[in-house]
């Protein structure tokens, strides 16, 4: 099956300008977004958010696009907008939504640097991040594993993923994360033409970072956060860590040192997941083979 | 004339968790600010914002404490905290105000490293300072010097300044830059009680950097920014600009060169920044002779 439409999102949370700019610099001049055999549409999706430059206005977006919201009388601005969206880029699991491939753009706090955060299986979508790793081989790739039904923006689509660059801070643009992301778009629109046009592309099997466990900030019996992320451990996302390292470092000095089996710490101390209660999330590597 | 009482303020911006942490740890155990000699108070500045974890609610609190501000008729929840504060702390202008010294902690998304921003000429501000630089060389003096009278907090008593650290995003505590302002306080605190008992102390003249000019992001007729900072010039604080070095990349790719005579590049890219229409400031090198 063809690609026929594929939509670019940013400003999904009004707060990661990287995403925002580069959707309106494309509304401004789509010529480098177009290419001969599907469609590119561009959207910029929490505009109420994007104005007050912050992640969202209720509810963050991101989290909207479960059936269980999309189908229930909307309690807040989010869930309105999900709707909306829904309706104009899904719908959601219909046979012929009105976006086959959706790239939501993103940043964060967190030393990332170019990843792509994935939680679909089909086949296209793996095949596309494979040849986004041949293009820029710094690109890493983290499989997040809800328990629940996926909730992120790409879920409208069959195909899709988002885009997550970093350190960044909220509120910041920074040139080079910005013509990174905006060349790693290009890699996909030409990915997707040459998909269309059944070019034979030598796409080899993807490692990439299966999600494992959330882990949040120590707190106190109130909620209150008693713990920094540990200094060693700061800015070592994707890096593994092993039993007996340092991972919390208490505001009155005192270390805390991790204790599970070894694996890889991933968004380590991102600005929004303080309200979210975790401080990293760990993942073990892995092959998706194609 | 001994000080009697220092104030140190934080969350003055509610997003800038270093200040809110530091003296949320003080207020749990206050030993370690304890000295002979003096009285030190700590205060949560801005509550609702440190709530939304916001930099203000209605208005820049840090912006407030100009006299007109502190005697009209307040607007908004800022004007009428700071002249709550004012009355706490101040009054500002006043022969004995509560505070005798206000150190107010901030935090940066610029690479600010660890600063001091100053406006305040009174010789034991700058002695403090001094004092600081020998124990830690690291320490670099930004004087901000604004047209109008000061509306910083630390205006309202006599001797005192804004210690600022970065890059660290709003709404992340880092262990490195938190551990390091603290230990800043402490420094300082000795700095006082050594002066307080009429210790000698080989202080030498202060090099800092003299507030020149703002130079705001290329924009549009509409407003909107039309550049960003040039991936060349991000994070080079304190650093000489010459001419025709890259200052700006506009988002179509095009360069934008600095035209001007050489200076120092400070608070390049901060986020609070963007809506107060800067993208940096221009210093030069200057000596604060003691």
């Amino acid at each position: 099956m063809k690609i026929e439409n594929l939509t670019i999102t940013g400003g999904t949370h009004g707060n990661e300008l990287t995403g925002v700019y580069l959707v309106k610099q494309w509304q401004n001049d789509p010529t480098p977004i177009k290419r001969e055999t599907f469609k590119t549409d561009v959207v910029l999706m929490n505009e109420e958010a994007i104005k007050n430059c912050t992640r969202y206005i209720d509810r963050d977006l991101n989290r909207c696009f479960d059936t269980f919201t999309l189908t229930k009388s909307p309690a807040n601005y989010e869930e309105r907008l999900a709707q909306k969206l829904n309706s104009t880029l899904g719908p959601k699991s219909s046979e012929s939504p009105n976006s086959d491939f959706i790239v939501d753009l993103h940043s964060t706090t967190s030393n990332m640097g170019l990843s792509i955060v994935v939680s679909n299986e089909s086949d296209l979508t793996w095949m596309a991040i494979s040849y986004l790793k041949q293009k820029d081989p710094r690109v890493r790739v983290y499989k997040w594993k809800g328990d629940e039904e996926d909730a992120f923006v790409d879920s409208i689509a069959k195909h899709g993923f988002a885009i997550e660059v970093g350190a960044i801070p909220q509120g910041v643009l920074r040139s080079d994360l910005f013509f990174d992301t905006q060349k790693l778009v290009y890699h996909l629109l030409d990915f997707i033409d040459h998909y269309n046009k059944g070019f034979s592309m030598a796409l080899e099997s993807v490692e990439y970072f299966e999600h494992e466990i959330l882990i949040d900030y120590p707190r106190d019996s109130q909620g209150n956060i008693v713990a920094m992320v540990h200094e060693d451990r700061q800015d070592r996302d994707f890096d593994l860590i092993v039993k007996g390292e340092p991972i919390f470092r208490k505001f009155d000095g005192e270390e805390i040192y991790y204790e599970g089996e070894s694996l890889h710490t991933l968004f380590i101390n991102e600005a929004a997941y303080y309200e979210k209660g975790f401080a990293m999330t760990l993942a073990r590597k892995a092959l998706r083979v194609l």
